[in-house]
């Protein structure tokens, strides 16, 4: 370990010999709320989908939440760290489900929901605050004909850094692929905990080397990002007799090149019944296909459902979509949440399926469990194929069994992006990144920057 | 044979004893040609591009063009020719290559060139007369940010009505696969040739039974056409060391899902060589890929060249592509044009390799055949998938050496759409369409539409 990073348990006793409101008043007029019910809100996140991570993480909080408006008011904030020696936890809506907001050794919680501005837009790109709310961005860009590539489930209270930071993909990831796929993040500002904090402007591939590291590496201050098409989305529910009737539609609309498609969501009953809001388009013992697609295509879609002998039982065109229940929200992580509120017993798995237009694993692993682990697939496009990811749902009932599950899925080939662990590289990386690690030693020395998320600075201290 | 429907030699007799100055004159107001010049050039598409077309198809002409304004024209003509029992053969604007517009047995050669309104544009949607010039549509619907989602390298002078009625994809089938895929054509308005002539309307899979029938069982009149973002669209050239290294490039572009292409375009030295107006871009000896991306894309793409080892050597943002040379009239079936322009001994066809992504089979057939089948890819979007189309520029010796060519590819799994065929099923299809049959059994009981090209009809005769 060099001399001058600190462990977490010195980080730690730091935070706790902190003068907070001396060092929140040395911060003024930076804005800072630092009573204990408001810290302790804005140290989580949905970690606890995860009954691993919420036996982990229940007990950790911050010590200060800063809420900069300007990036000079955050190079102010990381100056005031770097020389206190004091951790900071980034942080946007906390709706990420990973304990990557959650800080493991006190210290500042810098909340970048005020830096939320939306620069500019042009044809295809968007220049914006870390803070920005995904829908915000959208309110603003959709007039102009264009929106969002993909989004989480939590679209409504996202926030764009913090998707970059800690999301993967989405919503929209059937046209788009992955978050991590060139040309889905564009540039990046970044401002570093040197002893003297600068701004990186990182364009391209070099924007790998923060993205999606949790803030372990540098505080995201702005983003370019692309920008897709804003069509008309209509949100459509179809019914199947059968699981695996629902899957191939899916994996059939997924290959339907014709059809512009911004989601193919499937689940397997009894996932529909937790859908309280869209219980009459659910059917006792269906599954179900939310789909949403360009109203200019349903037409085609009708005649796919056909085919695939599907029932459609809900439809809005684009005009009535913009109001009420949003489909999205049933879909990705939401499901999960929708899953909760019914059963709390009820925590989950991240699968990539490989490509195989026959689904056999995912039919295998489908068959095998059973009702222990409940099938919900998310069709995505990777590396240019379309190809089911899975969000199943799983009844817990010991961590050692949650592990054997997910040894079977990956000893049969499935990947799994665990989501039980908050180490950055246990989830969906498996390795240590060499240029976000070598990244981190460039721009927080004393490794104070979200510490203890990043597996590859814990080995190598 | 049903009595009521002619054989090709009796309508060729039948045309023969027409008078067809009285058969126009009656027509009038109609527009009509009857100049032998004028006609003649109206007869012919670029079927000479095939040596086999070539031969069999110099002498065939049509005996009168009518150009009607309206539908109720077409309705007309279409009444004057079933009474008269004399062929009709709809034309665009003959920039087909199958000789899918050339009349076989004489008759009326119905050019729809002047039925070319754009009826109305939505987000996503457009209704437009079969006469309407791709180009031109485009003209209308980009200041709405809306563009036409495929088009052949003709598209500045092709129509909609011939490229639906004897197309099957091209430049935007990276994105949206082929024109008989679901959701690439919304609905269509067809003249019949019954008794009493009628508009029928068909709309989703019921398009199929008139899209690529080389107008043999229907007048196509008017269509619903989807519509694509028109991205501000760069055009790059990107040369290579090896062919192989550039359509490894080319695999590998197609699959990166995060960026957003309309063209990508890989030829083997020395085609590059054919691209006179490209010259300063194409060095000596170098394979070179030719193409458009969304502008916003730009560093993407500039990081996926330099992984590649490519060099980009012609760049053009949005403002500038669309003025000057158009990078899309070097590919597709341009490039055989512009090669054919240099030495006219060169024919070509047209292959869809099975989906690898080592491109082995296709790889195989480049250091097979060498320099008497030069590659060009065009890669598409195929049921969900990347992979290469090519329209390889062949050496031509003889018919046999031709056809030996083709079975060579066809064992080994290749896909050869034969592009020295008239007939519609023996090109692209392979076998009889059934539902085309019935279709033209119901709207063309006298077999005057295109007669000869329709296989199933011929063998059903």
């Amino acid at each position: 370990m060099p001399l001058s990073a600190h462990s977490l348990s010195q980080l730690k006793s730091i935070s706790q010999s902190t003068n907070w409101q001396a060092f929140a008043d040395a911060l003024s007029p930076i804005k800072t709320l630092i009573a204990p019910a408001q810290v302790n809100k804005l140290s989580k996140d949905y970690y606890y989908f995860s009954p691993i991570l919420a036996k982990q993480l229940q007990d950790k909080v911050g010590d200060l939440v800063v809420r900069p408006k300007t990036e000079a008011e955050v190079l102010a904030v990381a100056k005031a760290c770097v020389t206190a020696r004091v951790p900071l936890t980034v942080r946007g809506a906390g709706t990420g489900n990973y304990g990557q907001a959650i800080p493991l050794a006190g210290g500042v919680i810098l909340d970048l929901s005020a830096m939320n501005a939306v620069k500019w837009i042009k044809p295809g790109v968007a220049c914006v605050e870390a803070g920005a709310k995904l829908a915000a961005i959208d309110r603003i860009s959709r007039p102009q004909g264009w929106e969002i590539r993909m989004s989480p489930s939590t679209y409504q209270t996202a926030t764009i850094g913090g998707f970059i930071g800690g999301g993967s993909g989405g919503i929209g990831s059937i046209m788009y692929g992955q978050l991590a796929d060139r040309g889905n993040l564009q540039a990046v500002r970044v401002v570093t905990l040197q002893d003297t904090p600068r701004v990186i402007e990182l364009r391209g591939d070099a924007v790998q080397q923060v993205s999606h590291a949790y803030g372990t590496n540098g505080i995201i201050t702005e983003l370019e990002i692309p920008l897709g098409p804003a069509y008309p989305w209509a949100e459509v529910v179809v019914t199947f007799d059968s699981f695996m009737q629902a899957a191939r539609f899916g994996q059939a609309l997924g290959n339907a090149d014709g059809i512009i498609k911004k989601l193919i969501s499937i689940h397997a009953w009894p996932i529909p019944s937790y859908f309280i809001a869209l219980q009459e388009a659910l059917p006792e013992g269906k599954a179900a296909a939310l789909l949403i697609v360009s109203e200019g295509d349903m037409t085609a879609l009708n005649d796919i459902v056909k085919e695939w002998k599907g029932t459609i039982t809900y439809q809005k065109d684009a005009q009535a979509a913009s109001k009420g229940v949003a489909i999205a929200e049933f879909t990705w992580n939401h499901t999960t949440l929708h899953a909760r509120h019914v059963d709390d017993r009820l925590t989950y798995l991240q699968t990539v399926f490989p490509y195989d237009p026959d689904l056999k694993l995912m039919q295998h692993m489908h068959e095998h469990f059973g009702d222990e682990v409940i099938m919900h697939l998310e069709y995505i496009r990777m590396q240019g194929k379309i190809l089911p990811a899975a969000l199943q749902l799983v009844r817990y009932s010991s961590a050692e069994r949650l592990n054997e599950i997910i040894r079977y899925h990956e000893e049969k080939g499935a990947f799994i992006a665990n989501p039980h662990t908050y180490l950055l590289e246990d989830g969906g990386r498996k390795t240590v990144d060499e240029k976000q690690l070598r990244f981190k030693e460039q721009v927080d020395p004393y490794a104070l920057l979200n510490p203890g998320k990043m597996r590859g600075w814990r080995e190598r201290d």
